[in-house]
């Protein structure tokens, strides 16, 4: 049977479920604002998810600064990789058992 | 990219995500005794898990009365199937692209 205790709870919040998924899905790390409109999310939400990913210490942030405007960009800690890759082998079990 | 707005916040909260899960997985029905045992639940969570579900519309409950004491029963119904397998849809694709 599927230990549902292992589902991790930072991750499994729709919002940064959406923000660990898309961030899961390229090595290159993501702008703020690629994030927020790909994800069609208020500023406060995402900057309150990305702060609560980041406290868990799953995702990453770096400000680049140069010609134009600074712009932060965040990507998976290796610790973020791992706890979202044992999400996913939840999501498996369930496809599984429930399909 | 994912359409997370789809995701039925009704089946995604751990605990429901953990019933429609076991209920999904095979096609007899669940005695509440059996639920809870193999969800480690407590009485009052289950109940109220299954009633949100219930109003959903996405499980049916029935009464077994005979030899021995009442039991009731739970299955998903048949947009409860339904709403179930589109859930499991999208973890396919955060799957797909996550891993």
């Amino acid at each position: 049977m599927i230990d549902f205790s292992k589902l991790d709870k930072t991750i499994h919040e729709k919002g940064r479920l959406s923000i660990m998924t898309l961030l899961a899905s390229r090595a290159e790390a993501w702008p703020f604002q690629d994030l927020k409109s790909e994800l069609d999310m208020s500023d406060g939400n995402l900057i309150t998810h990305l702060r609560t990913l980041s406290t868990a210490g799953y995702v990453d942030s770096i400000k680049i600064t140069g010609d134009g405007r600074p712009q932060t960009q965040y990507s998976l800690t290796a610790p973020g990789r791992k706890a979202f890759l044992d999400y996913l082998a939840i999501l498996e079990q369930i496809l599984d058992l429930g399909k």
